[in-house]
């Protein structure tokens, strides 16, 4: 995290030097097919990157710009949330109408306002609910196929429900971690699990406080094995309990996994677990 | 249409010399973002152009692949239909398993069947169904943003929506043709048309048996400017009856359009006429 830590510097230096920098609160949604994930890398185009490259060709200003989640390549976000701290004389509540003009168009800033100074896109963060989608069939649809996984061979889709029947509550989730992650503990609580089928396309839906490295998509590759035979409701149930990563799944591809919502009040966070699913499409 | 004609001789010779050639019927969806369209052309990728080179895969034949239209650069299809004529050995019903082998991703063989050797895509079919999408608002979303269109600024739904109900019926659409059309007559009848409003979703669809070059995209666009209050319902129903481009609008953009289905029987046509819209999405 020693990338976080800089970042912060930054910041601060910034609100230092300028007098009253205000906190911009931005709403995002990204299409990850042509980007190296969220996060700045050494190479390779980034939605960090690009959306830095934007605030500065606005503000004039090399801004740090923190998000929500380090999301991998080639990972969609519907309601990504991401912050900064300016000094520019830009309506706060007007700054992504500036941002979308500089941004490609897989990039969008769906909405802009300021906020108080203390929220942190990622740490004030309370849960987030991600939806993994795959289609069962010989080939993937042509329309939309950015967006979906193709699984072939035919899926036990009642033992599969049943399956995702075990994720809700507070576990020990380090089965379903790929090795990098820097998580300190690997509990994690999940509010909200469903798989929802209609036709030949299969929608993971999970909300949870917060996910490991891989997580989503290594519960999406252990539900696909399970659907296919090749792991059994004891495995899924020891994975969650033993922590044993050999009984868990492969990591799903990233092109089916879209980061629908990110909560910051408890109430919104309701509503939707009311709901039984995201609340914006 | 000299490239017809030219095809139909390759298809005739193909027959003649290789005995009992079959008629393989296809159904396609694809992507157009990558396509100068479905024809094949001097230069550029072709819908028509990739598939004829996965059937020469297949096949070891030079073939002539019908469409049931051609489609502009930029246009989406989610249910083409094509035929070929081949005297290939592979069972015609699981034609499409190496044909998507062959094919990229952005298009996809959905089905194949034998089909009776009068069976021409183009010339049997009754009816198709396009639709055109567009979303109203600043932006256009990240997320599936390569299959619509974005129209700025206010629209009139309710007056779009009344005008959308006077193009049923048997109409002379010479005012909503662009110029390089080889059409013999410019009059089409349209057996549905529907306007549906879902938020900042619009979503035009047209039944019709038969449609005139770019027909469509000019419709979509004199509903939009009508929308926007520089066209009057007066100027559509002039646009109808007298003829006149003018009074018309623009074409709309290529890339909210989707031809989503041809019939070529009439239960078909009926049953989806029946539920008011396209019958697979």
């Amino acid at each position: 995290m020693a990338e976080e830590a800089s970042s912060l510097q930054l910041n601060n230096r910034e609100r230092k030097s300028d007098g009253p920098a205000r906190n911009i609160r931005l709403t995002l949604e990204f299409d990850g097919t042509a980007y190296q994930g969220w996060q700045v890398q050494a190479a390779g185009r980034t939605v960090q990157g690009e959306l830095e490259e934007a605030v500065f060709k606005v503000t004039g200003e090399r801004l740090r710009v923190t998000g929500c989640s380090r999301t991998d390549a080639g990972v969609h976000a519907r309601n990504f949330t991401a912050n900064f701290y300016t000094s520019s004389s830009v309506p706060p509540e007007r700054f992504h109408y500036p941002l979308n003009n500089a941004l490609p168009e897989d990039i969008r800033v769906k909405g802009s306002i300021e906020t108080e100074a203390a929220f942190h896109s990622r740490r004030s963060a309370l849960a987030k609910t991600y939806v993994y989608r795959f289609v069962n069939g010989d080939h993937s649809p042509a329309i939309g196929r950015q967006y979906l996984t193709l699984v072939k061979g035919r899926l036990d889709d009642r033992l599969m429900q049943e399956a995702v029947q075990l994720f809700p509550g507070t576990h020990d989730f380090r089965a379903f971690m790929s090795l990098g992650s820097s998580a300190q503990t690997t509990v994690r609580t999940i509010y909200q699990a469903s798989l929802q089928i209609e036709g030949a396309l299969y929608e993971l839906s999970l909300t949870g406080d917060g996910f490991l490295y891989n997580m989503v998509r290594i519960i999406a590759g252990t539900l696909i094995q399970l659907g296919h035979g090749s792991r059994s409701l004891q495995d899924v149930r020891d994975a969650l309990t033993a922590g044993d990563r050999l009984k868990a799944g492969k990591v799903a591809q990233a092109r089916g996994l879209i980061l629908e919502e990110v909560f910051y009040e408890e109430a919104d966070l309701q509503r939707s677990l009311d709901q039984g699913g995201p609340v914006s499409k």
